[in-house]
């Protein structure tokens, strides 16, 4: 099932995305309030096997999309260096102060940090180019799991019972902060970068394992990988996180991404102004984003 | 003024605190729902100038203490290596993975990382030891700056007007976790790894910036400096967070740890279930914590 929160006649709400016929149908809340998509996840199983109660049809293109988990409860959780190409060339790069000189560019446990709460933006929303702050604006394609059972001392065999399902994420970078402050946590987090969409989708419906991820910036493909060339599998994130956080439903793990991002060109290819940032993956959809000042 | 979260009567509540009298007294919230702290800071400048209205006195020391913010709507937000003595103390230790050998001990750019919202306990809580999961438990004792108005592009003249208060954090920390995932989160993150209180006192009654800080393992002094010796002071954390993160009134700074913490030693002195430690900072209180399981 693919779930979208979306904006229609001044008002937010979820619903039903059927992709084929390209309409979605309204969530009905308890009491006539249009509910979050986080409780839907929290109670998931509760609902009848087919899914929520739903309204009347809406054409998907007169729907503004909006980030299926606009402002998770604490910080989106994300993994580094986690696919090969790409850990060679963040350590090639003169970009990477995560480890020491000559240590090996691939690591050998999984390397976390997290994106601010707050930094979520949603389909079509330009993400800021912060001109005066950071001079390497990047973009980086990413799986995202979206946990559904919460936990701590998740096995890897049970990893999978935790997942409500997945979206895509933007993982996008400041590079020069990300290098000069050392931890990555402030380059990776300033206003609006964290692009979320285009909408959820449960995991039934996704071979998590088997996902084509792809960047294109203004129509020229920048990234191209599968999921399958994950150093860290997903179920190994979840059990490392979870050996001693207690995960939440509503928890979102980006997972990281592949090789291609600006950083790798020589010269580097960051984004600017004007630029069009499109991440994808196959099952998930297409997120794309403009870069830009803040519309308000 | 000093505001203290506690538990009375099988009741949670945000009370005021006359600390010489060693009573609290009860705030009143709208409707007789009893209010969190966070909502009392976001709406400060509001209130009459003698704070919020209160009730009946409470003898404090038939309260339990509970941590101020105990679940922060972000994670929260701390500061890596920002004493002189300790920013050496760590890169000479083994355990700083964070930068190149030969690197500089003392950073010439704050270093941010976060610690998970979750991990948070109050007063008196067991710290959870995580047995099989770190053998290297270590404290650090930190003033926390509570943002009261939030924003960004806050200059460093202006950064003092949009703190609420302070409090004390113990950034409890798994050394092997921190070394061995390069990024500092996983090992900052675990549960029971942010000890917060044991109080929250309003700016106008702290000078930030000339307070002692303290840790006690056992009633033995471990650390022991003044927050003048800061690398990076309050005005400029506020600056560069807020360069690019637009602050929100609750977010939590904790504003990094002096020397003296565990790995310091030779050979290192870490925590284990039955130590008790205790930080300090004068005027902010005194804030224990044993160490051991979860008492659920």
């Amino acid at each position: 099932m693919k779930l979208v929160r979306y904006r229609y006649g001044g008002r937010e709400a979820v619903g039903v995305l059927d992709a084929e016929r390209a309409v979605v149908r309204a969530v009905d809340g308890a009491g006539g309030q249009a509910p979050e998509l986080v409780d839907l996840i929290r109670d998931w199983s509760a609902l009848p096997a087919g899914g929520p109660p739903t309204g009347a049809e809406l054409p998907l293109d007169e729907l503004t999309l909006l980030a299926p988990l606009p402002r998770p409860a604490r910080n989106i959780f994300c993994v580094g260096k986690n696919y090969h190409d790409h850990s060679e060339e963040f350590a090639g790069s003169g970009f990477d102060s995560s480890d020491g000189k000559g240590a090996p560019a691939v690591p050998s446990l999984p390397i976390f940090f997290t994106k601010v709460a707050g930094s979520v933006i949603g389909p079509g929303d330009p993400i800021e180019p912060h001109t005066g702050v950071t001079a390497a604006l990047d973009y980086e394609v990413e799986l995202a799991v979206i946990i559904g059972t919460g936990g701590r001392g998740i096995t890897e065999a049970d990893s999978w019972n935790h997942i409500w399902g997945y979206t895509i994420v933007n993982d996008i970078t400041a590079r020069d902060l990300q290098r000069d402050h050392k931890q990555w946590f402030l380059g990776k987090s300033l206003d609006t970068f964290c692009p979320m969409g285009p909408w959820a989708v449960s995991a039934d419906e996704v071979k998590a394992t088997e996902l084509t991820v792809e960047t294109h910036v203004n129509g020229e493909r920048r990234q191209h990988a599968n999921t399958r060339d994950l150093i860290f599998g997903i179920p190994e994130l979840i059990a490392t996180l979870s050996a001693g956080i207690t995960l939440e439903p509503g928890d979102i793990i980006a997972t990281g991404t592949p090789a291609g991002v600006g950083l790798g060109f020589d010269p580097p290819r960051f984004l600017g102004s004007g630029d069009e940032v499109s991440v994808s993956i196959s099952g998930l959809g297409t997120l794309s984003n403009p870069v830009g000042p803040a519309t308000g």
